[in-house]
């Protein structure tokens, strides 16, 4: 096998079609892309799959969050490389191959907004969209280096999106600087319904940062130390977030059951050949039990409440995004796997609440980014963007 | 993973188009499909390749020799899987799915025209383009019991159609009658240049029969018996062929250096993921040798003088399609390609002499199809399928 070493692996190859856009506006001068599950008019949305590719035909619409970014001014480069079916945080792609890590190459992007963190890092385009479900943003953006928001579910439109899991499904992207996160969140996000005060309650969960090895609690240590020199000494807390593997398994089963939903009837009809870990998710997503569904209901909605009550309308998160930089491509799938059931940990802390999240790629280790996030109350995503913007690059 | 049961497999899912054809003609009433390395207007051209596939784009214009079954009433049904890059003798594709034998379900279709034979032997249309290489119409012939034709190098226009090796590469169909064989060759052949005798000399090539073990050679011996009732007792020859393994790699190499020089852009720029066997077969083509090349092209135009001269214009020779009755599904990746290695050996007569061949289903063995093959000189195509129709079905 080749390896796919060149930046412009971002992109899905499809013939390029002109996408007509605003000449100015607040984004004129900003280039950017969509990953391949965004429909856009004159392209096919494969989702990663060959034959999710096949059955799309050309579409006719484009997205509505496409269309507000071009009717804003800025210019579509093109569609980005997908994880299979946005099932996968690793950024390999057994069909389409594996973009490269424009922050560290000898590493994977992850994913599943994979092609898109690609496209930025390597400075193919100003911003790029994403969905994150369980962490396609978020472990993007910490693995390359970006900007990168998963905003509180809804607040962006995935209309002509293909779905994963809907209820954990959100509309974020990736920028490389400070200042362009801050713009494409004025198009996007607009003014915040429950704007967070000028004087935030940061908050240090001691339970999420313990998760972490040593070295790499040492590397965020300065980046921690700038957003406490901006917004204060951070509070500890501990005993708030429930036990991890309950959070873990109920958004694994809600997750596994509304993706079987979603993308069962296609793997059943078209017995699609999926790659490694994909296939197996899905297997596992479709034994999912009703029993299993009913009680992650109910844990979700007890976890959810405890966290709005904690943060209240003024409480930020602090903690890392991942829990580490990104692996090694050469890494086997077996220790991506154990890295993906690791991270699933912390990225579900948002997924399962439902509450916005931002990663900053203030720090670094063993020669790789490394990201920190700040999660606050549901509708204060443009605060939290504006927080990222006041942290500069 | 799912089993892939379902005879509809045969087809690839694109958004059904309309393939507008003559009302009237030699072909109405017959029903049929392409294999997708045709191009068909108003569909991609995706090649067994998820990355070719993307770059595709809906192709505008229509392959001369579709155009010519539409014009002949024909109605075109569907476009057909492929093996990945028409680079496989298995008919499993990594990223697309495994299509459905209809003649022996727990068996490979063969390849690479295997979505063709799936089509064909599960009744889903009256008869099917593939291309033939080295064997991508033959070898599913024979697996699915179907009739098979691999024509005269160069009788049947390839125009729009996805190259592997041009100097082998042809146009073929398969049918599951000998009737519907003599139509669609009336339409795709015509009358022969050179049109077998009412008599023909049928010659048994005993080294060729040599490569089968005793269960199969008397499998076939009843077709064979059928065949010399019609044209006379065959006789046998033996000395003819070169030495099997200079005609395996001589095949292999041209066939390697050409197959580089068509795909090896694309793989280089696009570094797509490829199936197992399909990337160590590229692999391999990569590093053929100028001095390979040069041999192979030397004996290539002996061992084709030697068998003009043989056959005459009278000559055919009747022999196996393949070394056995296709291998089963589960078979594992190694004996595949054990078998694959085998069959080049019979499959490459034709390949490397660019003369026409048809294997007929007139045989089975282990409760599975088994074909026999007529072999004649140049331009005699149309003659070999009457040969076909008055043995019957």
């Amino acid at each position: 096998m080749l390896l796919m070493n060149d930046p412009a692996h971002a992109f899905m190859p499809y013939p390029a079609v002109p996408v007509p856009g605003a000449s100015s506006g607040p984004l004129a001068g900003l280039s950017f892309a969509a990953k391949d599950l965004f429909d856009v008019a004159g392209y096919p949305t494969g989702g990663g799959n060959p034959l999710m590719l096949a059955l799309s035909g050309i579409k006719q619409t484009t997205a509505p969050t496409v269309q507000r970014l071009l009717d804003a001014g800025a210019r579509f480069v093109g569609k980005t490389h997908t994880d299979e079916l946005a099932f996968s945080m690793n950024g390999k792609n057994a069909h389409f191959g594996t973009p490269r890590n424009g922050g560290a190459p000898e590493r994977i992007t992850g994913g599943s907004s994979n092609g898109s963190a690609s496209a930025v890092s390597n400075g193919l385009c100003d911003f790029a969209l994403g969905t994150d479900t369980g962490g396609s943003v978020r472990a993007p953006a910490n693995h390359c280096g970006l900007y990168g928001i998963r905003p509180t579910h809804g607040r962006i439109s995935l209309q002509r999106v293909l779905d994963l899991s809907p209820s954990f499904d959100t509309c974020g992207f990736f920028t490389r600087t400070a200042q362009s996160f801050g713009r494409v969140a004025d198009v996007l996000l607009g003014a915040d319904a429950a704007p967070l005060p000028p004087r935030v309650r940061l908050l240090r969960p001691d339970d999420v940062w313990g998760l972490l090895e040593a070295p790499v609690r040492d590397a965020l240590a300065p980046a921690l130390g700038r957003i406490e020199t901006l917004l204060g000494a951070a509070a500890a807390c501990d005993s708030v977030l429930e036990s991890f593997d309950s959070m873990y398994w109920s958004f694994r089963y809600l997750q596994g059951r509304e993706a079987w939903l979603v993308d069962g009837p296609f793997i059943e009809r078209h017995a699609p050949p999926l790659g490694p870990g994909v296939a197996e998710r899905f297997a596992w997503s479709r034994a999912v039990t009703d029993a299993q569904v009913t009680q992650a209901t109910a844990f979700r909605q007890r976890f959810r409440a405890q966290l709005v009550q904690l943060l209240g309308s003024d409480g930020v998160l602090v903690m890392p995004t991942m829990p580490d930089v990104a692996p090694l491509l050469s890494a086997p799938e077996a220790e991506l796997e154990t890295y993906r059931n690791a991270a699933i940990k912390m990225l579900c802390i948002s997924g399962l609440s439902g509450l916005p999240q931002i990663s900053l790629p203030l720090a670094r280790h063993l020669d790789a980014p490394l990201g920190i996030s700040l999660l606050g109350p549901a509708g204060s995503d443009r605060s939290l963007v504006a927080l990222a913007e006041q942290l500069g690059d």
